[in-house]
């Protein structure tokens, strides 16, 4: 009715029956950039050389979020996950961050990878911030999903394998 | 040392110390985008139409996780928030999100703008899921502080007042 | 001995060893009501024509409740529910809510249904009181479970459908 | 407009902005009751002598939902409570309990208060269900708030001091 | 290459991968101590006579405390525990707690048993610290696991059972 | 009477009410130990020259669980931290932390400076448990406390400061 699995056809929001979906292994991954001066990436590039933690910090933020996320966003279903990594490496426009998440169960993990790509861009925005003030979370998205229905969906900017 | 006052001289992540800062009323506001298909905004503007639940579910999302933020955010310290709001509208793009929050604090709320803004957005990106997967949380960035040392710091985009 | 599965021989206090049960398919709904003056009602009545708030933020806040019902009652066991959902409406006495929930799981979800009635009822106080310091949450009970070993017991004001 | 300060002009829900008010010393105190049948109050009554392990669960979990009010309800500002007592007592009628909470802040603590209660009496329903699926939670509801603009209001059943 | 399983061959911190893992019966238990002055513990042991709420508040600590361990220890898997159950006595050295923990999952759950007993241990240490500053939470450490690749090891200071 | 402050007339916990106390800067410290085998302590140094990762997880999971110490032990007061730092070493007897935390408030941090080196320490075990199931927590207490009632009071192994 409303177009929207989440909205009845009343319009309230709900989270989506899926007792009787069964359990399959699924994994999904997004990514997504702070976008930030050169300088600021800079400060980034030489502090990792010495010890890493901006990049710490934001992976521990990040894999924590993931576990969260049923937590945050209201109609996502608890998932348990079975792996969840995060990394991040400086690029042209500033910092970019891609997190892999999986789970057995009976919903995808990409609110998942999306929350923790999010949290971990958040904590990078955080601990520089006292030196830019310009930076922006960009082109967060989701990189590809396995598992469940609708086998290896391959979305956004990477080639789908469907043909 | 690190250039950033998050790391210390060692490289090792520390909150920054604001024990002898004196609490100031403050004020952060930030926005943000879901940029999706025209069809998929679409359905929003009629959905909104009759009941209004994606804004009101990503709303509440979205205040829930400014008071989180200290949670998610490591170096984050807590503030007790005196008044959140979060808005979101359709736009060309997909849907615009505003987030304004203050406090009564030693330090600024600009992440709990960020947080309230990346999770209202995360959460209209859960709910449209199911018919676009093409869509992207983008410039997700500060609008302006006001409060504490640097008073009316205007930023990104938007013109600076002081002279 | 005590007459409590939760509490053992000696008087203390214990989750229930779940560990041999299997794993089956279980709903339990309950309800409540948050008892108001009538014109506090009308005042919703008019307000949900309009756009549907109240309800809408209590219906967000029953949901992330009873996903977090582990948390919050110390003797339950964590489960993964399926689904969620949470109506509300007015009615002569004030609001109603009533919630539905789902899990695939060794113990049934009654607690969660129960939490997620409670969290929309406060939250309907807390929308309310500075119109209506009289309002009482009251009735909040069982309506009925499914699964496990006492398949469909239906309890509180529906006729039993065991013989 | 909406008649709720909860809900501004348009319908939207936020959180009321209670930046400019002054901190103040509040307290606010809240009952409600477990109903239940009289041979379940019984085994409470014999197990208290002993040992008393149903009361403090429920304490200790109400005392701790009264600290997680602003994360359960999502338009309460966050307090520091100073002060939360939860107590427990057997009647005619199944459990009573009472909660007291004191805070210094800028908004009164009668959600905590409530949270507290309700969380409790949820608890005593989890400890007590497995021998008694009749129970109801009853007539939750503020029995006095001190502090802030209206100091000493007298609330449900309490002769009011206010002439 | 690192020698940890939770760091990958460039040093970062990961989840360890349990996807391809089935899911087994396992249970952890562990043990720590409270070490405190003579009076202290004649104090818990006097009061423990009359109601037992010191070591009841600890054992709910606990309890909660071990289902938020994979929000507490970032690289934990989250597990749906099927049994917790904390112990306390007094012993010559103060207060010593023990905690057995219970799951059908893909790892162990030794992190939770063992965050039981921290948090357990943690809460004596407050509800005693107005009357003792020299306590000290101490031999906190596995007893023995059960299930999943390596079951029945045995470790730190009991027999080992396996020949 | 119980001869604790946490334990009423009547044997039941409670949080001590604060309400009258005034706020004041305070500060303290905490330090524990993870009892490991040389040869694990040992692995732990090789992969701290090359990246730090263990420890900057463990430091991040102690600074999240000093902020979340008022929801994990039942009857401590929230706090707003204005610092906290945590640092690891290695000693002869595996990996000793120290942490620092400081607030303004109307009681001290001692406990969440507990938490944080209990978490740390929890952390570190977790990283470390595949290579070596023999690991203790150990010597977990207060170093020293200041601020409130009792300025400078210095506690366990440190000479005191007062005459």
């Amino acid at each position: 009715m409303s177009g929207f699995s989440h909205i009845d056809e009343r319009g309230r929001a709900r989270m989506v029956d899926v007792s009787a979906k069964p359990e399959t292994r699924r994994r999904a991954a997004a990514s997504g950039t702070v976008r930030m001066r050169p300088e600021t990436r800079a400060l980034i590039d030489r502090q990792e050389i010495a010890k890493g933690d901006v990049f710490a910090v934001a992976r521990v933020a990040g894999i924590l979020a993931a576990k969260q996320t049923a937590g945050l966003i209201p109609m996502c279903h608890p998932l348990l996950l079975t792996d969840v990594r995060v990394d991040l490496e400086t690029t042209e426009e500033g910092v970019r961050i891609e997190a892999s998440v999986a789970t057995t169960g009976r919903t995808g993990a990409e609110m998942e990878a999306l929350t923790a790509v999010s949290v971990a861009a958040l904590t990078v925005y955080d601990m520089c911030k006292a030196v830019d003030t310009t930076m922006t979370l960009t082109e967060i998205r989701l990189l590809h999903k396995e598992g469940g229905k609708s086998d290896r969906r391959i979305v956004n900017g990477q080639a789908p394998e469907q043909p």
